[in-house]
Formats: structure tokens, C-alpha cells, sequence
């Protein structure tokens, strides 16, 4: 299939090799940064760097829509499209009503428009399996979502319908799951710093605790430590320890009584 | 060495098969369950099952104190070791003066404590690289040092001398960086679950997140998300989802604050 990429971040980065790994050809490549575009350009066979976003020439029949969510308007507005494109996003927080509704308002032509989200977090030049990267896709187009399905088959074994409601459920989950858990390795971090011992000394736990959260049928079951042992000696000590630190003291409190509400 | 164990528990397990496999020889298992005492010393080449607690003509020189901290108080009251005997516990809250004490209270020789703390969750039954699990030693007598360090850096490519203090403070980062983010992978858990969304969809998110955490120089750096973006509308959006969830609202609120103070 011929493909199109708006946009030169990190998702745009992964999608447009990992297509062309799977014999799909990539026509353009855009950014608002010339620079960016080619820099991906230079890693594909044919790809063209472009920072116009007239696509009405171009041979394209699927356009991934990979910017940031605060470009779109800006985006959605210059954006045109050969006639019966699609137009997939890969956003995990706009629903597909949301791309329908802003290119409504600004063309005159219907497009068809989808949901392409990899639910995944993307490092620039750090290559990853793409094969297990869950795609969440959406359209209200049955032929839309063959075309979707079979594209999405091909790079990923994890292939998912996931309509908008749902990924802003799967959003939220991962926030707490990814963001927040990551937020805590920094804290614990702090507390290591500020008594001068190694952070190193507590990965290997980490890595241990992170592979028994995923292997159980539920992280519930494999909950250690004071909180789900209710030992309020040990509590008590640890409290003592953080009185200083309004922030670390809030935080054990709410989630030590969350872990003995389960 | 010869060694005895004091406690069947996982981390008994997980020492007395690892020590023997560095040619130690394990003279006997203690617990105060028979059956759980012999299943260990059936997987041990010549080592004694003994819910007795008198070890006076033991064989060992070293024993290895693998009981629960609630189970101290009795089995220290009851012990009884050979002379010049070293005990060395392998508690993560309590501190060497804790088993001084106990020691002295009970007992009218002096008995040499010391801590050799594995820094690791054990799982039963669950083989594990001993090699990479962090060993924390601690005793205040030189040639005791001298012996941990022989034993340990054995069986561990990663040991320490930490003091009780410092295995306190580590104890507190690992609630962090542990318990409280296993909790945070359950509650994500409750929000898939509660939508009927499958939680498997996030597991390879999970994983590259705690793999750049852990190989990032400090996890601060790779932190993502609405919290640290200040993505206004997107949090504002979760916490409308999460209005009728006050405990999943309340940590979200504490957390994003958090990350957004750091």
C-alpha cells in the first residue's frame, strides 16, 4: 500500500520503518521542520520530505496522522487529501469523532478517517519489537477497518478493535500503570540519593516485583510488603522516617491506606 | 561451612539450596512446622529436619536467622547455639542491635549477631540467579565481616556492608519503589477490568516503561504523560472519569501533583 506519514516524531519514526519493513511503500513524509522530515526521509527508500500539506497530487491512499495533539488544529485546517484517502490517527487521547469533526470544518469533501494507536511508548533511534506492540483501531467504515485490520496484522500480533471510550478507559489505566509507576521510581530514587546509597541496589527487586506483577493473573495477588501485612510497627517507623517530607508522607499515607482498602 | 537455617520461609529456601550449591554444608533446618523443616532438607544433601530449637551440639558454625519478625521474640528466647556461633539475620526492618538485644536478654554468652539481608522478593518453589540478588551485610566484629564477605560474595555478584540505619532508609525506598507500584499496576487493573477492557493490552507498555525507568540514570528523566506535559484538558478528562472512584480520584490527584512539584 502506498502511505503517507504527517508528522516526524517518535511514532511517526517507528510506523514509517516498520511499514517499509513490510513492503508497504512510504510517498511522503511531513513536518512543520524540514530538517526533521528528511532526517527520516534518509532512512527510507523513496520517501519525500515535505513541509506542505497539499497532499492532493500525492499517490497516497493511507495517511497516518502522527503530531502531537496540540497540532492538530493547526494540521487539520491546511490538510488536503486525494480523493477516497483515509486518514488514521495514532493519538491515545482524541476519539475518532475528533478528527472527523475538525476535518469536517474545514473541507468540503467527506474523508474517512480512522484510529491507528500503538499503545506504546516510543524512544527515538531505540529500536523495538514492533510485533508486540498493541494497535487499538477504529473506524465506523467496515471496509476502512479491513483495510486497517490487514495493515495492522501484518506489523503487530497484538491487533485490537478499541472504540474511543474505551482507549481514554485504556488512557487513564496506563497513566496510572506507566506515568505513575515511573513517578514512584523517581521518589524511591530521592530517598536513596538523600541518605547517599545506590539506587542500583534496589533494581534488581524492582525488576523481580515488575516480572511478578505481570505474570500473575492480577498484581493484587503478589502485593508484599508493611501495608497488606498491616504492620503498623514497621508503618509507624517508616511515617517517623518521611515527617519531613510533606510530599513522600502524603504519598505512603494515601497509598498504604489504599493497599489495606483492597 | 557448615550451616544451619532457622526457618523453612522462601528466603530460607532460597539461601540453604544456593549455599549448598557453593559446596556449604547445611546441618540442619529448623521451623516450627516439621513437615515444612523436612520438605527443605529433602531437597538438601545431609541436612536435619528439627522443630528443637537447642542447638548446642550442632555441627555449624553459622546460622542463618530466616524466621518472620514477629517470630523473633519466641525463637530468640528459645535458642540455644555452640559456642563462638555466629547468627546472622536476614531481616530488612530489623536492625543488628534489634538481635543484640534479644540475644542478651535470653541468653548469658555472648553471642555473635551479624545481618545478611538478600535484598530480593523469593517466591517459592520459583528458581531465581542467586548471582544477582544484593546482599547487605552488617556485623560490628572485624573477623565477622571477614566471613559474611567470604560467604556472600560466593553465592551474589552484588554485596554491600550497609549499617541498620541505611537498610532502614532502603527499606523505605523499596516500599516505593515495590509495593506502592504493584499497587498501582492492580488499581489499573480494577479501571481495565471495570470496563471489560483486557489488562494484557498494557503489559508491554508496563514492561518498556520499568525498562527505561531502570536504564535511564535517574527515572525523573524519562517520566511521560498528561502530569509533566501540564496537559490540562487531558487531566482534567481523567479526573472527570474517575469522579465516582474517590480513592482512585485521590490518588491521581496526589500523584499528578506530585510529578508536576518534582
Amino acid at each position: 500500500m502506498k502511505i503517507s506519514i504527517i508528522g516526524a516524531g517518535n511514532v511517526a519514526w517507528h510506523l514509517a520503518i516498520t511499514l517499509e519493513d513490510h513492503h508497504h511503500t512510504i510517498c511522503e513524509v511531513f513536518s512543520r521542520t524540514e530538517d526533521k522530515a528528511e532526517k527520516l526521509c534518509s532512512l527510507l527508500y523513496r520517501a519525500e520530505a515535505t513541509t506542505d500539506l497539499n497532499f492532493a497530487e500525492s499517490e497516497a491512499e493511507f495517511f497516518i496522522l502522527a503530531v502531537a495533539d496540540d497540532a492538530w488544529e493547526d494540521v487539520c485546517s491546511k490538510l488536503i487529501l486525494p480523493e477516497d484517502a483515509i486518514l488514521a490517527h495514532t493519538s491515545g487521547t482524541k476519539s475518532l469523532e475528533d478528527l472527523q469533526k475538525l476535518m469536517q470544518i474545514h473541507h468540503d469533501l467527506p474523508v474517512k478517517c480512522a484510529v491507528f494507536y500503538p499503545l506504546m511508548t516510543f524512544t527515538a533511534g531505540k529500536e523495538l519489537n514492533f510485533k508486540s506492540v498493541p494497535l487499538c483501531l477504529e473506524s465506523d467504515d467496515e471496509d476502512v477497518e479491513q483495510i486497517l485490520l490487514e495493515i495492522a496484522q501484518e506489523i503487530s500480533q497484538h491487533v485490537y478493535f478499541i472504540d474511543s471510550a474505551e482507549r481514554r478507559v485504556l488512557h487513564v489505566a496506563a497513566v496510572f500503570a506507566c506515568n505513575f509507576t515511573n513517578h514512584l521510581l523517581a521518589l524511591s530514587k530521592t530517598i536513596t540519593d538523600s541518605e547517599n546509597l545506590d539506587f542500583d541496589l534496589l533494581k534488581p527487586l524492582i525488576s523481580e516485583t515488575f516480572k511478578k506483577a505481570l505474570n500473575a493473573n492480577d498484581p493484587v495477588e503478589v502485593q508484599t510488603g508493611p501495608a497488606i501485612r498491616r504492620d503498623k510497627s514497621i508503618i509507624n517507623r517508616h511515617l517517623d522516617y518521611l515527617r519531613d517530607d510533606a510530599r513522600l508522607l502524603e504519598i505512603y499515607e494515601v497509598l498504604t491506606e489504599s493497599i489495606q482498602n483492597t
